[in-house]
Formats: C-alpha cells, sequence, structure tokens
C-alpha cells in the first residue's frame, strides 16, 4: 500500500492550497508539461486528447449552423494590424514580432496572430461583392499568441489553442443573431458535454472586446469561488467594415458595408474542467469529454482466464471508449491512477467476480460501488456514464448557486467579496467609473450584464445613483 | 449557354501551361487564395475541406498504430535550434525569428518552428528516465514556417499544415520498424484513399533529412511528368539522443541513449490531387477524399415536385457525402461547376426522370453516364464510388508506368530527360560527385533509392564505375 498512498499524497489537497492543487493535477494527470519556451505549454497526450473530443463536439455543432472551416496565415502585417484603431491598442501590447526571415531582416515587420479579424477583414474585402456573397460564416482552428507577463498552463500561456469564427452579413440585424446563436452553442455545449453551468449575459464596455460593439460571454464558477470567462461572442456592427472598406451591392445594386462577428473558445476549457469537477483525488472528467470512459482494471490477472475476461468486457462495452489496465502494477496502483486521471467509470474483474458472473463498477464522481451481472453490464456502464453527466452538472450547479450572493449596499458588497468566494449580483448605474472604483476596492471585475435580469433595487450598488442593470461581479481567472 | 462556355473557358489548357492550367483550378475550384502576407496562402472552405478528410483518414491510421497527438509550442529558442549540428545548418537560413515580445525585445530570439526536432528531444530528455517509459509515439497536427524565396499554392508557401510525428525506442531496430511503418501507413494512405500511386524508396545522403541518418520518401508523378515528394519517414538512429542527452535506464540498469524517428505528411498533398488528377475542366477528386462526393442537380426544378424529390433522393444517399444544388443558377452551370470543383458524381433529376422513375448519373472522371432506376440509386452510387476510385488509380499508375524511363547511357538519360517528362530508371554508383553532376547537367534529381530494385547494368549511368543501386531521377516540385 506504500507506493498507493505516495500517488495519492503527492496532491495538495483543494481546501489547503488551491492553486497548488492545480497545478498538481496537470503535472499528475499528465495534461501538460512546461517548455524550454517560458510561458508555453506542451499539451501531453492526456490534455490533448481532452482537446481533441472539444474539437471534435464543437465542430459538429458549429457545422450544424452552416460554418465552414479555412486556415488563415499566422501572421499579420504591422500595417494591417493598424487598420482598425481600437482593435490594434487592444494588442498591439502584447503581440510577438517576427523581425527577420531567412537571413535577411523583414521590411515590415509580422506580428503573431493574437486573434484574426485584420487577416480574415483584409480576405472578406476581397472576396465580398455582391449580396449573393453573403453570408460568410468561416471558422478556423488553430493557435494564437499573446505575450502574457505572467501564466499558468491552460488558463494563461503565451502560445494557446483555440478555434475562431468570423462571419460578415448582410444585415444588423442578421450579425446580432449569429453572434447569439454561437452563444448558445457555447453555452449549450458546456452543459450539455462539458457538464458545467453557465451564465449568459454582455460584457460591460470597459470588458468587451478591443473594437466590438458588444461584447457577449458564457460565465462558470469555479470550485474555488473565482468566475472564468468562458467563451465570448463578439458583434462588430460595421466598424471593421468601414476600417477594411468591406463593401458589397445589394439588391438595389447600392453599396452597403457588412456587419460582422467573431467568436471563440479555447483550451482554456481544460481548465474549466480541472477547477470545476475536480477533487482531492484528482481530475474528474464528464464523461462525453473523458478520451477513456470506462478502465477495466483486472484483479489477479495472472490467474487463469482473468485477463481473457477483462478484454472480453472491453469488446462487450466497445461502444464506449473503453481501456484495459493490464500493467504490471498492483490493482491500487491502478485505482489511484484512474482516479488521478479523471476516468469516469473503473469496472473491476477477478476470479471471485467470475464465478459469481458479475463486475464491480466504480463511479469516479461518487465513489459508489455497484455490483453488476456481467449480462446486464453494457447496459448499466450507458446508464451510469449519462447519471454520472446529470450529476456532475446538477453538483456544479449548486455550487455555483450557493456561491451566488446578493448585494444592496456597497458595505455588503465589500464584506461579501472579501468572505465569500463566488458571484455577487448587484445593480449598477451603467458608469466605468463605478466599475472601475469596484475593480480598485475589491479586485473584483464585472462579469456580465446577465440576459435574465432581476431587480434587486433602483440604485446602484456603488454610486447611489439610479440603476441601469444587474451585474455579475466576482474575481477572476 | 454563353455562361456556361465563358466558366470553362476560363481554364488554361493544362497541355498548353500547365503552371498555368494548376493556378486556374486552385483559383477556380476555390481551394486556396492569395494573402497579404506575402508568400502566405489562405486555405479557403472547398481546400480547407479536402485537408480535413486527409487528417481524419491519417489521424485514424496513425492511431491503429499506437499513435498519441500532442501539441509544442511554435517557437524554439536560438540555443535549442543550434543543438544538432546537420540539422541547425540544414533550417537556420530559412527560419523567420520572432525578436520582440510585446513592447519588449527578447533576450533570447525565438524562430517560428520550422520542424519540430529540437522542441521533442528537450522534451523526451525530461520526460524519459526508464525502459518502462518507451516508446514515446507523438505525433501533432500544425502549421510550421519556412521562408521560402519562390512559393506557390499547397507546394511550396512560406507557412503550411502538416503533421509531424516523432518517436523515440529503445533499440535501433524498433526505429527502423516504425520509421518503415510509417512510410507503409503513408504509402497505403495515397493508393487507398488519394488514388495516387507512389514509388516507396530511400533518399540519398544529399537528399535526407538535416541530421537523419535515413530518410525514406514516397514520390509520385504528377500530370506534366515532373516527381512530387508526397511523404517522408526519417530515422535518426542515435544522433539527436546524443546532442541533447536523452537517455534511458534499462532493465540492467544500464544507461542507454536513446533512437528517434520523425515522419511528415502535408497540405502540399492537396496540389498532388490537382496535379495528377485533375482535367481541363477542372478539379477531379478521388471519392474517398472528397468533401461532397455526389452533387444532386434538378432539372427545371421549379417544376412542380422537383426540389421535392432532390431533396428525398440527398436522403437516399444519406450514407454518402451529398448536397442538392438547388441555387437559381442554369442547370449547365451547375454542371460545369460540379466539374470544376471536382465532385465525383452529379446526379440529375427533373420531371421526365420522375415520371419514369430513374436518374441520370454522370461520372466526373470519365463523364459516362448511366440511367439509373430510382430504387437502385443507392446502391448504383457506392459501386461507381469505388469504381471511380479503382479508375483513377489505374489511370495514375497507368500514366506514371508510360513516363518511367530507363537509360543505360549518360546520352541516353540526358536525352531522355531532356525530351520525355518523367522518371528515369538508371544506375547510380552511390558517389554524390555523380548527383551533383547529374543536377547540374540536366536539372534531375535523384528521387529514391527504391526498395524494388532492378540490375539494368553493372555500371554507373554517369560515370561508368560500379553501379551500387538503381535510382530514380526525375525533375521534381
Amino acid at each position: 500500500m506504500a507506493k498507493e498512498k505516495k500517488l495519492v499524497e503527492a496532491i495538495t489537497s483543494m481546501d489547503e492550497d488551491f492553486a497548488q492543487w492545480y497545478t498538481d493535477i496537470v503535472k499528475k494527470a499528465e495534461l501538460s508539461d512546461y517548455s524550454s519556451v517560458k510561458g508555453c505549454m506542451i499539451i501531453k497526450p492526456a490534455g490533448y486528447a481532452i482537446w481533441e473530443n472539444i474539437q471534435k463536439e464543437l465542430d459538429r455543432r458549429f457545422k450544424e449552423t452552416g460554418v465552414e472551416n479555412v486556415y488563415m496565415p499566422m501572421f499579420i502585417p504591422e500595417s494591417l494590424l493598424e487598420k482598425e484603431k481600437d482593435h490594434v491598442e487592444g494588442f498591439a501590447p502584447e503581440v510577438a514580432w517576427v523581425t527577420q526571415g531567412g537571413l535577411e531582416p523583414l521590411q515590415e515587420k509580422l506580428c503573431v496572430r493574437p486573434t484574426s479579424e485584420t487577416l480574415f477583414c483584409d480576405f472578406y474585402a476581397n472576396l465580398i461583392q455582391s449580396y449573393r456573397d453573403l453570408p460568410k460564416v468561416y471558422n478556423q482552428w488553430c493557435s494564437v499568441v499573446r505575450w502574457e507577463k505572467t501564466t499558468r498552463p491552460f488558463l494563461r500561456s503565451r502560445e494557446f489553442l483555440w478555434q475562431e469564427g468570423h462571419t460578415a452579413h448582410a444585415t444588423a440585424a442578421e450579425a446580432e443573431e449569429r453572434t447569439i446563436q454561437m452563444l448558445n452553442v457555447y453555452a449549450d455545449f458546456c452543459e450539455e458535454v462539458l457538464a458545467i453551468p453557465v451564465i449568459k449575459g454582455r460584457k460591460t464596455d470597459k470588458e468587451k472586446f478591443a473594437g466590438a460593439e458588444a461584447t457577449y460571454t458564457i460565465e462558470s464558477l469555479m470550485h474555488d469561488g473565482k468566475a472564468l470567462q468562458s467563451g465570448t461572442s463578439h458583434n462588430f456592427g460595421d466598424g471593421f467594415a468601414r476600417a477594411f472598406n468591406i463593401q458589397y451591392t445589394d439588391k438595389d445594386n447600392k453599396l452597403q458595408y457588412v456587419h460582422q462577428t467573431s467568436w471563440g473558445m479555447t483550451t482554456r476549457m481544460i481548465g474549466a474542467i480541472i477547477m470545476v469537477h475536480g477533487d482531492n483525488s484528482g481530475l474528474v472528467l464528464p464523461p462525453r469529454i473523458a478520451p477513456t470512459q470506462v478502465m477495466i482494471i483486472p484483479i489477479q490477472q495472472r490467474k487463469e482466464g482473468v485477463l481473457e475476461k477483462a478484454f472480453e468486457l472491453k469488446e462487450v462495452l466497445s461502444d464506449y471508449r473503453v481501456k484495459v489496465d493490464d500493467s504490471d502494477k498492483s490493482p491500487g496502483w491502478k485505482f489511484s491512477e484512474q482516479e488521478m486521471r479523471g476516468i469516469p467509470l473503473r469496472v473491476e474483474i477477478g476470479p471471485k467476480d467470475m464465478e459469481a458472473g458479475q463486475a464491480v463498477v466504480v463511479r469516479r464522481d461518487t465513489g459508489e460501488k455497484y455490483t453488476v451481472a456481467l449480462s446486464e453490464l453494457k447496459e448499466r456502464v450507458g446508464e451510469l456514464l449519462d447519471e454520472i453527466h446529470a450529476h456532475m452538472l446538477e453538483k456544479a450547479r449548486a455550487h455555483r448557486d450557493s456561491h451566488t450572493y446578493e448585494a444592496r449596499t456597497y458595505d455588503e458588497f465589500k464584506e461579501i467579496i472579501d468572505t465569500k468566494p463566488g458571484f455577487v449580483k448587484a445593480m449598477w448605474c451603467g458608469d466605468q467609473a463605478c466599475e472601475d472604483k469596484i475593480k480598485e476596492d475589491t479586485t473584483a471585475t464585472s462579469r456580465c450584464i446577465p440576459f435574465v435580469q432581476e431587480k434587486l433595487s433602483d440604485k446602484c450598488v456603488c454610486c447611489g445613483r439610479p440603476a441601469k442593470s444587474m451585474v455579475y461581479w466576482g474575481k477572476a481567472y
């Protein structure tokens, strides 16, 4: 048992030091590793397999709404980045610059894309001539670079993987519709696949994307009570179209500017999965995203017939993503590993089970054990994977709801932020001065103006002037 | 008919100007576009969908051999790139350098990866301790950058997409086995999916990868008689392991160097598909890679029931990748478009067909028309897609074989290279001086020393000294 203990003891308790617990899981579940390039991470097989499943699920949902994938260059000439004023101000301070190609200095420096609005706009300006060319609903899967000062695996790194959708439409209404449509795709994906409940809303002007008319966001709450912006969808109106001169002739042969959107989700969702679902035994993966959903662990595997039976069960369970751990480690060690890696179900099969025609099935999320007749194993595993998903979503929702507070006075607000990690709902006058003051006083930021509004009072929680809307506030990653 | 003619006439004939024909297809089939970044292309939806299918097919084959996907940083610190001498000499002259991150100059410049051997070695040096950690069989899908002077869409661009596999093994024999295994995966993929026959062989020392002990290649022949290197697999021996100090303790507790391989295939295969299969009506896509395999084109679509029937047939054919062109263009225009885009089958359905309970099915590769009873449509389409694949592969093989020549004297060699585009098989002494002379005299290069050797004569075709092996020579992209 000494070895098993060592494996488990190597994780810091999440209540003791949440940041260290996070780092321990990233390392022990072999999700990512540090590289020789400061601030850039290596995504290891266990981490990348999660990303592949995220891609598969999201991409399918995108394509159902008419999205087409493309690939744009990774470099942006300085003059192109500078075309939209707000955008360049937002991004120029944090880009990496290529100044030399081969043995020659470049005539114009190129930045490594931090996001690709400018490239898509430049492309669309050539591509779009007539109303017949609209809409364009393009997306790309790629990596982007932002020269962050402090970094953490998955949550904030100098290079990360994402998808960025960029669309062009004939009318403002169509652009707004697409912006909301994609926000809903993200929200549904988070709940239905990652078992992460989200708050949908609009960002304040202070927090919106550089160059956007409106930014919509989904916000989720981590186990430590900090918020994570989990996906954003931007409506650009015709701002970029005017800067890049993207015009089309409408049915009446008049020149019109297009209306644009963009929307993205990143590898930071792997961080969200860790911080929403993980526990002190390691990662807990939602079944629909888990690269391995079921780990079969043979007990006394050297006894005759045990390994054969384990592989037979693998066949029986082949509708699911299933593996057999036939390594020469002890069962206890294998249990710890399966728990650390967050595999939703473990099936134990040994000589006694075989004799009784059954297997022991253990849930990763609750630790519950079930004795299941082998004849019912396939069906039961399917049911349990669905139950686990529902339970994880419910648990995360209950945690979020029990960590969502209401503040009606500024004293109350400050006390909650100070003592109770979570979201705080409070009224806001709409003035950025109050937002700035709240951030300065408490380090909390406005997470979003939720679509579902409540009227907690008539007055701004900060200045007492008439309130315009209710805002979710919180400390964030 | 005027419009249809215009569409078709816009392509240059391949016999008149092959390079212009290629560029025309890339543009008219909407595969890629030029960008504002010199030498970097935009891959448009029709091109990217081909790449997605290449990825899906290759990735599945990789995983069947135990490959796991990872993601490494896109940057390589200069000091890391310099660790293996041959490697840095091969790549340093053609990399892009990042010298500034955010507002600060970097302390050490970073190159944008031209290939990731050095990053994987650095990773493996930390990851691999014991024989239990071996083998490591990792791959990544990403983009790489090489600062080429002259570029052409898909064939040679400053940034391109690829996969790069990097493996580490306990023994030299295992590394060699993996190198050949992956070459075979590529060869099978080319024949079974892209309908492109390939020659498997080893590169000469002059042509091998910078830092490799041996480079294996698959070479294919384009319609104009030029060769295209279509995939390579490298055995590094322990060269990189020694440079990066990648050691493991074996079962006898002794320190050993690992043996490594790498292997890659790129978006240039889209260029190969164009140049092997295309014709004067446009692209011809092999059915197994075609994003759309069947285009249903309604005739007199405003007549009652025609569009409904077209969409009903779409349901019938839903085992295949099928679309209905219900745009308001004329049928003739739609035919030209389907041909230009290389969609393998077209199904025409109009009022007369409906009355007769049949549809007209037209093959893109041969132009053959079939009248097919609707009750047999599904089965017939499946058969035809298989027949098209087999026919395209056979046709490409026949073209290659009829453009493969043998030369026994240097005069003969030079005359063939000069007058007959294609491969030339000729004996070689093994001396690089002869390879250099042949290249200087004829611009032809050694494509590979094929695994299937023939003894055409005893003497080197160039110098007349005793021959060591038969080599495929040719002008190449």
